[in-house]
């Protein structure tokens, strides 16, 4: 997908929400459990009912790889749907992925050919040329973890070396890296304080922000550190959503709690001239 | 596994020899092309004609996970085979995953009990709460990456802070961990001149060394700085065996390949006194 039309579906929904597929068997209605494939029903009726208020779609990787080869096909099926019903729609793997060159090109080739996402998220721990071989993919993103929503992200993300912060240092070396172009950024809504600053340092990119709703963070601070000029951010939320209601009307719930956030949304993008 | 029989079979086998599987369809011989499952063939060839000489196998996801659910299948089918047909050979996932809490759980289900893995390899990037779902489980090993093999480790592992290099701090960080005695490490062979260092901060546990052959690292620098009492190294070896031959005897050839390694490595542990 090319960058440009991501900001023409937020002009056109007045939305930068992106809603999370983490599908955990355990919390999905039990009335899905009799269903041939619960998982791929139960996403199937989610994106049906949030794709109004919705500009991207993120897809757990774990929730699919923890069934093994069964919760592959799930996955199969999910990517196919949203690809064929909403192409207009950003659909990104939420993977972690990264390894040396030549693994990392298998990935991408597993996530971008044979399950067409338009993006990744990756991890940089290896460097360059474990990212490198993600940014060969035309109209294809990786979108490389930052500063992470988790208590955990304080264990090295914060290491220092001259006052700087990893995190920044990830930042800033990979503007660097040939096609970065085609790098997003993951910083978590927990992380507003650092939000204004990264947004200095990466100006027109991407950046996607999970962590609001059920991870604590809040989406008018996410909103006024973090919008640009084109938008320049996806705002996930996944539990506060899907989970809303574990009943027979659980995907007409999800629309609402989708909706709430829309209009919220909406406002933001006014006050910031956007729409 | 328990990690006395790691230490078991490598006195029993005189050997500390990983095989990697990293089974690409391009390299694999052709006469494979026609089987239903030319992966699993070409798996189960090589790990009958190695296992002679391993005490592990690691398992490359990347090269099943680019086929998809397809690949999946593979992947089930080549870990139940080793599990099956070898239980005393550790095997190793080498996904390099991490993720929040939930979702680390999630991948540590689908490791250790879909599809029965003793170990995964994770990155440190995220920090403890991503690691730590991985080291609640009994008898499984998460190796979390240190220092890599790759070109790209310069970018961010050797970030220093008061003269302290990123990767060891990982390596420091994480010896504090809950549960941290499931941990290996993994440490590049092309590093040898840090893994005598790496060595002192972790005296007693298992290190998986990748990167001798085709990525150019030296077994026996490898073995003079990393060995301890109790062998405490794995040193991965996979394009240089399982590609060696491209004809029929392919698996005889990975065998020979195994075999050198091997003696290499018996001599080495004799010098070492291990046995």
């Amino acid at each position: 997908m090319k960058k440009d039309l991501i900001f023409e579906e937020i002009k056109k929904k007045r939305s930068f929400l992106c809603v999370g597929l983490d599908v955990d068997l355990k919390k999905i209605p039990n009335h899905l459990l009799n269903e041939s494939d619960p998982i791929f029903s139960f996403c199937k009726s989610i994106i049906d009912y949030t794709a109004e208020f919705s500009i991207a779609f993120k897809i757990n990787i774990a929730f699919f790889e923890s069934h093994g080869s069964k919760g592959w096909k799930s996955l199969e099926k999910v990517i196919n749907y949203i690809s064929n019903e909403y192409p207009d729609i950003f659909t990104i793997a939420d993977a972690k992925r990264g390894d040396i060159g030549n693994s990392s090109y298998q990935y991408a080739k597993g996530f971008f050919e044979t399950l067409s996402f338009d993006s990744i998220t990756v991890s940089p721990y290896m460097g360059e040329d474990s990212i490198e071989p993600f940014l060969n993919f035309k109209d294809k993103f990786a979108i490389l973890l930052a500063l992470t929503s988790n208590k955990g992200a304080n264990d090295f993300q914060f290491f220092y070396s001259n006052q700087n912060p990893l995190f920044k240092e990830v930042i800033d070396i990979s503007k660097k890296w040939k096609n970065s172009e085609r790098l997003m950024y993951v910083v978590g809504a927990t992380k507003t304080s650092f939000l204004k600053e990264i947004r200095k340092i990466i100006p027109d990119s991407f950046i996607l922000i999970p962590g609001i709703g059920a991870q604590g963070g809040d989406l008018i601070e996410v909103s006024k550190n973090g919008l640009n000029n084109k938008c320049g951010i996806i705002v996930n939320s996944s539990r506060k959503i899907i989970y809303s209601d574990s009943g027979k009307k659980f995907a007409e719930s999800a629309r609402l709690e989708a909706k709430k956030i829309q209009i919220v949304m909406e406002k933001q993008l006014k006050i910031k001239g956007i729409i």
